[in-house]
C-alpha cells in the first residue's frame, strides 16, 4: 500500500513541555520520511468539542494524511484507540468523539478499527501518555503503508463514541446555534452553515439587540459594527471590523446566539 | 527557473486556531517538497508594523526562500496582493508594508508584481482567509520554480503601500529613537542602527532619569543594571542583566527613547 | 562518518520574536537535509533547572539526533560552548548545566569537546545571540557529520559546570522530593524515581493533610481526588483525576513535597 506523505497532529499537549516533541520523535523513529502538519497543540486540556472542531476545519485543507489526534482525558481506561477510513484520509485517536467530525468532513466513515497491534507500541506503554506510546506510533506505522486492518479488528461504525451535536435551529428569518468557537481574532463562529445565511435578509439583530449587517468581509462594515458572514470554514460567524465580536457579545463555546431580522 | 527550497512563514494567525496548519496544507499541496520556516504567528492581531519588523530581521538570516508573510487587517478589500523581487528571495503577501522592510533587508526591490494568478488558487477564495486560499498557494508555486511575472502584472515599487518610517533622530551625544520591538526577554530595540552609538559615551543616561552604560553583552553591567548596546539584528538596545528593562522603562513599541550622557 | 538525520531544539526564546527561525535558518544554510525537532522554546527565561529536566525527558525518545539547546544568561561571558558526545547522541550548548541531565539520560557522557571552531559560524557571531551564529551552525555541523573532536579541544568531564541535583529523600514509607516540573495540566512532577513508589502504601497523605492514593492512571481515583503514580517520565508525579493538582497543592517548582502514609 502507498501510504501517505503527512501526518496532521492535534493535541491539548500545549508547547511549554515536551509531550509534541515526544510523539514526533516516536514517528521519526517508525517513519523518518514522513512530514507532519502541526494542526494545534493548545486545544484546552480535555476540550474534546474543540479539537473535534478545529480538525474537522482544518483537515480538508490538508493533503491526503492521516490525522493524529489525542485530547484524551480518558487515558488509560477502558476507553478504545481508534483508526477510522474515509475517502481522503484516515483518523487515529482516542474514541471519545475527536476524530468523527472530521472524518465526517472527510467524506464519511468507511471503515473503524480498533488500535490493538501491540508490534507497533514501544516498550511499556505508559498509562498516562498514549500519544507518545501508542497513538503516534500507529499513525506513523499507518503512514508509511500498513493498512488499518493491521491496527486491530474492525468495529461498528455506529459503536462509536459521539459527541452530541451542537445546537443549530434555522426558522424564518432567523437563526439560533450554538458558538463553537472564538478565534484569535475574537471572532464568533456559530454551528450554523453558511448556507443558513441566504434566509436572513441585510440589517440583523444579534441576540435580541445588538445591530449587525450580513456581508462577506470585515470592510463590508464600518469600523466598529458587526458583521455577520460565512467564514473560511463556511459557518456562520460573527465579527466586529478591527474589533473582536467575542467582547461586544460576551460569549463564550456552548453558548446560544440568536440572529434576526430587524 | 530553480525555485526555492524554504518557505518562511510570518502571520498573526496563533496557533490556538487551526489557520496556520490549513496553509501549510495548501503548500504542502501545490509543493510537497518545500520547507517551512515558521518565523512567527504570534503577531499581534492586526499589527503590521511588527509582523514588518520581525520579519526584516529574521529573513537575512535564512536561506534564500520565498518569504510568505500575512497580517492583513484589509483582507477582502480591494487592497493588493504583491510579490516582491530581492536579490536574495522572493516576499509574498498583501500590499500594506508588511513585506517592505524585510525586501529592504533582502537587498532591495528589483521587481513587484500584483499577486493575480486564478490557476493559483484553490476552488472559491474565502473573502476572509487569503492566507490560505491566495498567498500561500502562491508562495508554493513561486518556491517550486513559477516566475514572479505568473503571478499578475508588474508593478510601480513606488506605488507600493508603505508604513512610516519610525521616528529616529541622531544628535551629538544623544540619540532619539522610538521603540521598535520587546523581545521576550524584555529587552527594549530602538528603530535605530547599531552604529548610531558609537557617538554616544560608555555613561548614559535613558530618557533623563536612568543611569545606563554601553556594552556588548548583559553581563557588562552588574546585575540589575542597564546596558545599551546594538542588539542581534545591529538594533539600538537596552536591557538589564538579569532583569527586564521594559519594566524598568515603561515602554511599549512606539514610544520614543532618548539616550544621552550623563 | 555518518551523522545524525536528526537536530532538537529546546530555548527559552519564546515563538513570539523571530530568534527560533533564525536559528533554524542557520541549521538550513549549514545542512539544508537535516530535520529539526523543537522539544519547547516556552522554558522560562534564563531557567536553566526547566530547560534541563524538559530536554532530559524528552531526548530519550526523539530518534538518534544532536540535542541543540540554549537557556543562557551567561551569553558573551566567558562561559564554554560544549560539544557532549553519549552513546545515544551529541548535546550542543552552553557549559551551565543545562545540557548534563540529558546526557546522563541518554547513557552518559563518553567525551566532552569545548566548542572553539572558529570555521563555523557566520561572519560576526553577535554576543547576544549564540544560539544563531554559534551553537545552531556547530549543531548542523555535527548533524551532517562533523566529528565533535572538530568543534574544538577536549575538556575534562569533570569540569562540567552541573546543577545541583534536585533535593529528593526516600525514608521508610514516605518520600520527600522537589517539586521538578508542573505541566500543563497541572500534573506536579516530583524528581524522584519511579521505582520511590514502591515503598509506599495505596493510602497516602501529601504535606501532611491531603488525602492521595496510589495508581497508575487518572481514572483509578474518583474525580477530584489525588492520585500519585508514576508518570511518563517515569517520574513520582501528583495529579487530580479531571482537575489540576498544582492548584490543589499550591507548591511551585523547587518546593519540596512529602508524601507519607495515612
Amino acid at each position: 500500500m502507498a501510504g501517505y506523505g503527512w501526518i496532521s497532529f492535534t493535541t491539548d499537549y500545549g508547547t511549554f513541555d515536551g509531550f509534541v516533541a515526544a510523539c514526533h520523535g516516536s514517528i521519526a523513529r517508525v517513519a523518518p520520511d514522513i512530514k507532519v502538519i502541526d494542526v494545534t497543540h493548545h486545544v484546552p486540556p480535555a476540550d474534546v468539542a474543540r479539537g473535534a472542531a478545529v480538525l474537522a476545519q482544518t483537515a480538508p485543507h490538508l493533503p491526503a494524511s492521516v490525522h493524529l489526534a489525542v485530547v484524551d482525558p480518558g487515558v488509560g481506561t477502558a476507553r478504545r484507540g481508534i483508526v477510522l477510513t474515509t475517502p481522503n484520509g484516515l483518523l487515529v485517536g482516542p474514541d471519545n468523539g475527536l476524530l468523527i467530525w472530521a472524518a465526517e468532513a472527510l467524506g464519511g466513515i468507511t471503515a473503524a478499527h480498533e488500535l490493538d497491534n501491540k508490534d507497533w507500541t514501544f516498550g511499556d506503554v505508559s498509562r498516562t501518555f498514549h500519544g507518545r506510546d501508542l497513538f503516534a506510533p500507529a499513525a506513523a506505522h499507518l503512514a508509511a503503508g500498513a493498512a488499518p486492518e493491521q491496527a486491530g479488528p474492525a468495529i461498528d461504525p455506529a459503536s462509536l463514541t459521539r459527541l452530541p451535536d451542537p445546537h443549530v435551529t434555522i426558522g424564518d428569518g432567523w437563526i439560533e446555534a450554538e458558538v463553537l468557537t472564538v478565534d484569535r481574532f475574537g471572532n464568533v463562529q456559530l454551528a450554523a452553515d453558511g448556507s443558513a445565511l441566504s434566509g436572513l435578509g441585510s440589517e440583523l439583530l444579534v441576540n435580541g439587540g445588538v445591530r449587525a449587517r450580513r456581508g462577506t468581509t470585515f470592510a463590508d462594515v464600518n469600523v466598529g459594527e458587526l458583521l455577520v458572514f460565512a467564514d473560511s470554514a463556511d459557518r456562520v460567524a460573527i465579527a466586529v471590523n478591527n474589533g473582536r465580536a467575542v467582547v461586544l457579545l460576551s460569549v463564550v463555546p456552548g453558548d446560544t446566539v440568536r440572529i434576526t431580522a430587524r
